[in-house]
């Protein structure tokens, strides 16, 4: 199976696309624009949905749903919003077909159907919400309204591809409402915390924290935190992002608290998102040419089991060896499965297994019978041990700690060996050209530069890394004064 | 608080809209028929979805997830379904606002900017879904297909109330593939099971179990089970289908697969689904005019604490005893709230919890502290008892018990007093007039004479019953035989 899969070397974007596929994980739909999320693939999302939903729970949020459709109206009210967000999108015009008179058995567009006012597929909820939060919120002790929505959304993306940029894709968007600028800011700066920890504990993938310019903030927000992460491939992955909004969606719904005075303010706010982008995430920083390479904590399957036998007899009793260790396993929450199919071989599976990711492979055959071992192979590093039987629990259980930890950490050594300072422009192209990685670099801090070296080299600045040392020099790219480095990158 | 409510005996409609809102389950939106549904009522219907999805999983089913948008070439493939369900739909076919030249500040859709092919918002999956299996199913080796989704779907109604009939509503929808129209009738009849299993011990609703006549049939299937409830105003309500697709849609979208023998076949198909709407039957099956009334098992708050004091002294010996309490709940996995709050009176409290349904009530004043002992109501009974902190925990958590079995009861002995056998057409409208209920009476099997009786009376056959006798009888309307008595009613 593996053979079938293009190499990283030769065609990284090709490779990625393959393995999407071929590990059924999503595909393209009949839908332009718009993926199947194939059950290998939803099962993984389903985990990073459970743990994000319960952090949520932790910090003090709950669930709520509200409309897919935004009339076209509400999105005109956050001027700024509108236009960074309502242009390519979906937009709902009539609400009936019939039947084609001049076409027996297809349908049309009931031209009397037409809508009043156009509904916009919502490519976010900034609007709706604030609207709704007008009736919510009367007096500070409404306050903080601290809410999560799991939704659909809908941007009209021109190039789409899986899980990275699609038309339609599924995501979390948190919105919430405070009575003062610092508690805004300050849930703003956890909300990033929280996904900081979610994709370095969870998904094994270092993030730097930080915050966009104003070229590459969210429109209609005052400030946006960002996680970014590298891929193998040395571009840049936005992996989630926490805006504090300002006052600036309650002044355009008009919602406003009686604070502990009486007097009356507007509300400040935030919204927070990560979305199946993470998927790619996932797969790009951490497979191999041999196919998906999953964190145990996401794994569906952790420890899958295969059975190595000739005869009817053989298999019989390492079935009995597996369904024990299967046991043993579910105690400890492990999740496990032993590939009993009789319709295919063991390389097929091994193969199969390794396409999937499964972390770890244990293979059980006559000789293992007699000796009281398993073979164990660990996916990550594609190695294999032999293994007595005595605590194979414990032992199965400490490795999945060890391949999460391992797999971090390798991640980590990359993106830290990816990190180049530079102090001129030609440097920095070189760097970028021949190595890519973040590239640390003095920038006279003028949304101009900015335009003018992502024009000249595709590469924008990703972030200002909160923990940017202060320092004082002078932009690669104008001379002018800078008072820190930012991180620039080529960036999915 | 409860005052405010309009009485179930002054306006059971009224009363049910009132509630929803007051409660905090749902609320209207600024875009016709769509909900917003509320923290509160978003938790019910997150502990409805953990429950169902576990059945489903348990079942052997995987989560998966398909596009919300359907183009409209997919829905002609499969006539009849076409024609049940393609009409009243929201129906995108543009892409792109801009700004608008005459009026500054506001948006327009982009005339260049037409979709070649319009898409729908799914009303349902069926069209997208087969289209997408015929890639999935080559062999008899890929079958059974087990998925389910959860989702948005979009059905342009006229009238519309919150949660038993919106534009936009959530639910999960199953489906299944299968080599056999055996196997294919086996999982419909499953799922109905798991479906009727939910509805009883969860829900505390009793169901009908039954089929649907050809009218009421799903568009598409060869067959449709559903489960059948009664509310308390007398009215039916379906509240799970599950649906026996024949061959139609391998027909349709050429899902073929390849038998032992290596012979091409249609593939046999089922599909059901549960929404949204069970919360509008929760509401209208157990609660009151006093609020909410909810099942434990299903209640977000199961058990809620309310301290009674004059000073701060009390306060705080109160409050140790009530954290004390809270930390035992939590061992026994009883969710549970502890009220503290200063700003608000016992009596405000009391009345809110009410109206939100929290099935377990426990006052705390000073002298329940000198006494060690504790003032326990039930929302259900509206009872109160004083018990003594001894083995509380474990009282509270059989009590919860008790209460989810009493809810059930109670429904089932509701719904099995108003089951009326009739046999002739002047009893039946007396009987629907002044009782309600369910209807059984003998039906000559026609879709006319089922027709006629809708136009005269609204009622309609809300299914045949699966466990009815075999017994020869007269229809009620024309006088014909008929093989057994169909239950009749007025339906949401």
């Amino acid at each position: 199976m593996s053979k079938n899969l293009t190499t990283r070397a030769e065609d990284y974007s090709k490779w990625y696309n393959e393995l999407v596929v071929k590990a059924d994980l999503a595909e393209n739909s009949g839908v332009r624009g718009c993926m199947v999320i194939k059950p290998y693939g939803y099962a993984i999302w389903e985990k990073m949905q459970a743990e994000l939903d319960r952090m949520f729970k932790e910090t003090g949020h709950s669930n709520a749903y509200f409309p897919l459709f935004v009339p076209k109206s509400m999105f005109e009210a956050e001027e700024k919003n509108a236009e960074g967000f309502a242009k390519e999108c979906a937009i709902v015009t009539h609400y009936r077909l019939k039947n084609d008179p001049d076409k027996p058995g297809k349908l049309m567009v009931d031209p009397n159907a037409k809508l009043e006012e156009e509904l916009i597929v919502r490519p976010t909820s900034e609007a709706i919400i604030w609207s709704t939060y007008k009736g919510w919120i009367q007096s500070y002790r409404d306050l903080p309204l601290l809410i999560n929505q799991w939704a659909n959304v809908v941007r009209w993306e021109m190039r789409t591809r899986l899980f990275l940029r699609t038309a339609e894709f599924l995501w979390q968007e948190g919105h919430t409402a405070h009575a003062t600028r610092e508690e805004a800011i300050e849930e703003s700066e956890k909300m990033m915390q929280v996904y900081a920890d979610f994709a370095q504990n969870f998904m094994a993938i270092p993030v730097i924290k930080g915050l966009k310019t104003e070229t590459e903030r969210f429109a209609g927000a005052e400030e946006t935190y960002c996680i970014e992460a590298l891929m193998q491939d040395g571009k840049a992955l936005q992996a989630g992002t926490s805006h504090f909004l300002g006052q600036n969606f309650a002044k355009a719904f008009d919602v406003k608290f009686a604070n502990a005075e009486g007097k009356q303010e507007y509300v400040w706010g935030t919204s927070w998102g990560v979305s199946t982008r993470l998927m790619g995430a996932l797969v790009m920083t951490h497979s191999d040419d041999n196919g998906l390479v999953l964190p145990p904590n996401l794994a569906p399957i952790q420890v899958v089991i295969v059975p190595i036998f000739k005869t009817d007899e053989e298999f019989e009793k390492i079935s009995a060896v597996a369904n024990d260790l299967v046991a043993q396993f579910k105690k400890l929450n492990i999740s496990v499965k032993f590939d009993n199919r009789t319709t295919q071989k063991p390389g097929f599976k091994f193969a199969e297994w390794e396409l999937k990711g499964v972390p770890v492979r244990i293979a059980i055959g006559p000789k293992d019978l007699e000796n009281g071992t398993f073979e164990i192979a660990r996916r990550d590093t594609l190695t294999k041990e032999v293994k007595s039987a005595d605590g194979i629990a414990r032992y199965i259980s400490d490795l999945l700690e060890q391949i999460q930890s391992d797999l971090f950490n390798k991640a980590l050594n990359y993106r830290d060996t990816h990190i180049t300072e530079v102090s001129d422009f030609e440097e920095f192209k070189a760097i970028l050209e021949n190595k890519g990685g973040f590239i640390s670099a003095h920038w006279d801090g003028t949304p101009e530069t900015e335009e003018k070296i992502k024009e000249l080299t595709k590469a924008t600045i990703r972030c200002i890394a909160l923990d940017r040392k202060e320092e004082s020099g002078s932009c690669m790219f104008t001379g002018k004064p800078s008072t820190g480095r930012v991180l620039f990158a080529k960036a999915y």
